[in-house]
């Protein structure tokens, strides 16, 4: 059975900030979650659906460590539990209860395993560590794309669209112009494009770090492991001495299928200059913004032109595409891999 | 042929006041319906699906007695019959209409039968005289409900949860703590709960019946019937005094479905204390209103839920359940009678 | 291979003033079509789908005579050919590109073949010279119509709805008194309806050409041409002087489907008299802006009638819609000769 979704990974659920003492509700790879923190600040992560009558717990309240349905009182524990049913008095049936999913909040972020919880394997983690590193500022976001997940990553993993979307907010100087380097390994694709010799971008600018330098030498790269996670590394330094080169910022991506036509896009941008100046965090925050929903304009319109095409031509792939062709390769032969898997839950 | 609905049935189509000169639609078990009054003020109930071009009739004018279609100007009487096509000269051809639905007003509702018409029998209209007796004081509203009729007949068979939808409008002592007790027919459901030693709720406060009285005794009785139709008697006394309780106010609750996600909800409230005290009135409104925006936030939520769950896991049954399964039992025995009965329309 | 529509027939896209240097899209007959101007001022008219990721072309820029996808740069010029790309290094793969459709700008309108192009016969289209004709003044205007486009055009073949649908805006006097005489040929209908001794309608009285006489005679004319063109001539002349019967006013209407369940709607209203009178001109625009709201809201009250009418029973047919049932005839011949036709393109 399969709903085109690799189960067996973690995903992130919600920014670290999004989750507290009321009951959170997000769809994951079409599962219903309602998360909330219990009294120590531990994250709790339940299917999101009462088992008496449906109602999305979410619509509940949390009750110290435990849930509350809106509806009936039916109450559940941290594991899922019910505990409490006010319109039946007696004990509480053995076994009644909703699923309880592995959950861990790591790097300012949740992530919940929506597959069987025995394989729940903590080092499956991205190392999304740069997000509350010291010697970096980073700032948070989240949007809701009408589109495929795909989709979204395709996107990430093809840069030469900056000039043409994004031209206008960041700038897209060097990336048609310099050719792309792309390694694939097994579960992860790497990518590299060099770009000597370019004018600053806003958010290059913005940090004042290269402050009356004109030009400068930069690089991007970029790294995709499975399921939906993307790291974007942007390079700077003063011209001809690459031994200078490092990361001025990075984008750190996770795309989270909420449907087939609908995604959950979580990202973060950590800069390694002009930390701690709130006027210069704000400006990311909304630079990246501004960004993204040019993107989202793009991916959802691409998405109805997918649906609406009754042909069903399969896309077509350009060079550069070769490193979104890989992950597509990769998450095609996990979800394979995960059909073939004896069910241990 | 089953569409999901009873329809050898009484249903309310309108509360009386929506009901006039003008042409009023509304969709019954799927059927369009348009309804208008003739100049003696009776109500006439044709099928809203102009026979010519299938243009709503609600959307035209009525003419005396008769109503026109906005689009050619074909006219029908109350019988439903073409009396005038505009765009052709000559006789009317014979049998040219539309169906006729028997429609009967009483206690400010307004009934259709939209089965076979030789079945339409007035003593199964459910009696709702509450709505017009000397001694009390109604008011009444109506709410369109994006939910199967089925959930919300178990919201009005289960007032359990009343303290986790309505504690901060209704108050919701005594429903928990309290025994339901039920009683079951072939065609009817009967409950009734003590709850002594309660709290004023808010609209027995509003009253002043009891007040200066603290704490008073409490009963809730409900009777639910075939198709949807539910009375729930709000019982009032003073403490210890059992042949002093009385229904000081009752909610008359007429559930229609209009699709298989969606139904029409009248509702009326009759109190037998503070009499014609149009500040009461406008609170037992407004308060009732708050209510059931409650539920219909529940149930609309509850409807999505059992849509998304690909699962199709069926509803879990609490003990305080066992009114609205028996209802629901009721409508699917009548249904099934319904596939055997022989035609006669 | 069908999909309800005559593809090898021009349809209108657009009114002349909506096509500039900017992509403009829209779908016709459910293909995707992006128009633009190229700096000489010819129209160009593409599949509005990029051949590489399915992003409407219509979200990109026009560069110079050619068109660049807003996501990765693809270029293509006028002949949908595809000249550069950006993120692949080395020439454009031979064939690579999208359909052009054959595009003909006339009579202040842009009209595009959507079927196999040696077939595209620039003398199938209508004679729509009385938009840019010496003597006339037109105002144009567009409409959508969430409705079936033979919806609209029995709307526009029985004009008998003039007094129930426009009575208020157009006057509808002489349309139901007076018999249509109805001539039907293969590809065409035409439509007369002597109208003498009536009231000046309201956009008669606009022009004032008959101020003070009262009573005029009236004619009105229609012409059915498929697939989707209707010409209504509103001929007035003082009462009693057949010789002197004029247009004074004419509607051209070009209908093309954009799916099967909603349409384009094109009109031009071009008056003989009280010419380059912008406040007439206003007037003009206004009214029948106005008659056309008040046509769509009862032409999408009966399509979702149609389509909510589980029975599925045929639309009924009066005398006056003899010219509509012949329209409908003459384009469901011309779709079966189309199913039988050879491919040539």
């Amino acid at each position: 059975m399969s709903d085109g979704f690799i189960r067996n990974q973690w995903y992130v659920a919600a920014n670290a900030d999004e989750v507290g003492d009321k009951p959170f509700g997000r769809v994951l790879c079409g599962e219903p979650v309602v998360l909330y923190r219990k009294r120590d600040g531990a994250v709790v992560a339940l299917l999101d659906r009462c088992p008496h009558r449906k109602l999305p717990l979410s619509l509940g309240a949390v009750r110290g460590d435990e849930i509350r349905c809106g509806y009936h009182g039916v109450t559940l524990n941290a594991e899922g539990v019910c505990t409490a049913i006010p319109s039946q008095s007696g004990p509480v049936p053995k076994g009644f209860g909703v699923r309880a999913f592995p959950v861990v909040e790591r790097h300012k972020l949740i992530f919940v395993w929506i597959g069987e919880p025995v394989r729940a394997d903590e080092r499956l983690i991205p190392d999304w560590s740069i997000n509350d590193k010291p010697g970096w500022t980073t700032v948070f976001g989240y949007q809701h794309v009408a589109a495929n997940h795909l989709l979204i990553l395709d996107n990430l993993l093809d840069l030469t669209h900056l000039p043409f979307v994004h031209g206008a907010v960041l700038g897209g100087d060097g990336y048609a112009e310099n050719a792309l380097e792309v390694e694939i390994e097994s579960d992860a694709v790497r990518l590299r494009r060099p770009m000597p010799d370019v004018a600053q971008s806003p958010l290059i600018v913005l940090t004042r770090k290269f402050a009356g330098q004109g030009n400068v030498d930069r690089a991007q790269t970029s790294s995709f492991k499975a399921p939906g996670y993307v790291f974007i590394g942007l390079w700077v330094g003063p011209l001809g001495k690459p031994d200078e080169l490092a990361i001025l910022y990075a984008v750190v991506n996770s795309v989270t299928p909420e449907s087939e036509r609908s995604s959950h896009y979580f990202w973060s941008v950590a800069r390694s200059a002009a930390l701690d100046d709130a006027r210069v965090s704000a400006e990311f925050h909304r630079l990246t913004v501004a960004a993204f929903d040019q993107d989202r304009i793009v991916l959802e319109a691409q998405q109805r032109a997918i649906d609406r095409d009754a042909s069903g031509a399969p896309l077509v792939n350009f060079r550069d595409d070769r490193a979104g062709v890989a992950a597509r390769r990769i998450i095609a032969r996990l979800l394979a891999e995960q059909e073939k898997m004896p069910r241990v839950a």
